[in-house]
């Protein structure tokens, strides 16, 4: 019923994350029928995107391939970032939001997952030996653990405790508790332990 | 924050219908870390797919291009179509749903657009001279106007019935009412004014 070359770009469209049938349908009909124009560019940007957009091969971080071919992210370009702090992260999404917040000064360090051994990750498949470079070459002084504060997240980030232990470097944990804005009545027991747990002293 | 390449990705992904900014950047932040292959093969079949997918010059459904570059559509080739039946809908998307139902045997017209005074689309700019020309080319004998059952899909269908009382061809509507499956408690009364309107003897 749909042209064959239709057919296929809506199986395309439907690899992306949180595309259905039907919205992949939805897509190619307005692409279809809007005259060409932002099939074409979109066409040219995805294929410029597939050959110089990848991970920054110091940090994880996204990032465009300069003239010589070098991937290198703006935050690993940034001169202004102090190298002694380093942020460890388990995804780019992680990295994006952290930045967005403007309160991180120091670089980063993308995991790309987190230890969960019921899906067979275990400490070997963390990339520890960049970490261990990372901190030797930058002279790292201390290292924010910001993985997300669920069991994996937890694991990862004692995991990484332990084995920086052996290294002369500070290791601290993004604080977990009420978030801001958040409501005492409907935060869940275990939010609301981590936020006792991590009280801070607040007079003389 | 994000390689310039990729904010650029990301404007024209948020132009598809139905995408904002946070899906358009899902979708760059998915298909920058999964390796490059799916941005290359919808890359290449956007660009396939600008070049090659259009209206059917005859009908105004989704066609791509034949050898000669001429765009003809499955159903207008389709020679077991009675050509002395032509459906007329508004949009693409409604003859798809037409041909779903597989209770059309005849062809179609694709109006592109539904008469609305307000938006300024009158009399003129609607597809007139094709669908006379339609008739007379193919013999058309009967005329099913399948505008949606909205305002400015009965004014179109009032139109068609009008402009059409000169021609010798049969002019119909499709039936409004209750849908299959649903429930008379919450149908709205102009839905259950036209299923009664609409109602068919059963018997002899």
């Amino acid at each position: 019923m749909f042209p064959e070359r239709l057919s296929r770009l809506m199986q395309l469209f439907a690899r992306l994350p949180g595309v259905g049938e039907k919205t992949a349908q939805r897509y190619c009909l307005y692409l279809a029928t809007e005259g060409g124009e932002l099939s074409r560019q979109l066409g040219e940007e995805l294929l410029a995107a597939a050959s110089s957009v990848g991970p920054c091969q110091r940090c994880g971080n996204l990032a465009e391939a300069d003239g010589e071919g070098q991937l290198v992210c703006a935050v690993c370009r940034d001169h202004r970032r102090d190298p002694s702090l380093l942020c460890v992260v388990a995804r780019v999404q992680d990295l994006l939001a952290i930045e967005r917040s403007g309160a991180m000064r120091g670089r980063y360090l993308v995991l790309g997952r987190l230890l969960s051994p019921l899906d067979g990750i275990g400490p070997e498949k963390l990339p520890l030996p960049a970490l261990l470079q990372r901190i030797a070459e930058d002279g790292v002084r201390e290292v924010i653990v910001a993985t997300p504060p669920s069991v994996d997240g937890e694991a990862t980030a004692l995991l990484l405790a332990r084995e920086l232990s052996a290294v002369s470097v500070r290791v601290s944990r993004i604080a977990s508790g009420v978030p801001h804005g958040g409501d005492l009545e409907f935060a869940d027991q275990i939010t609301l332990g981590r936020a006792l747990d991590g009280r801070r002293s607040m007079g003389s």
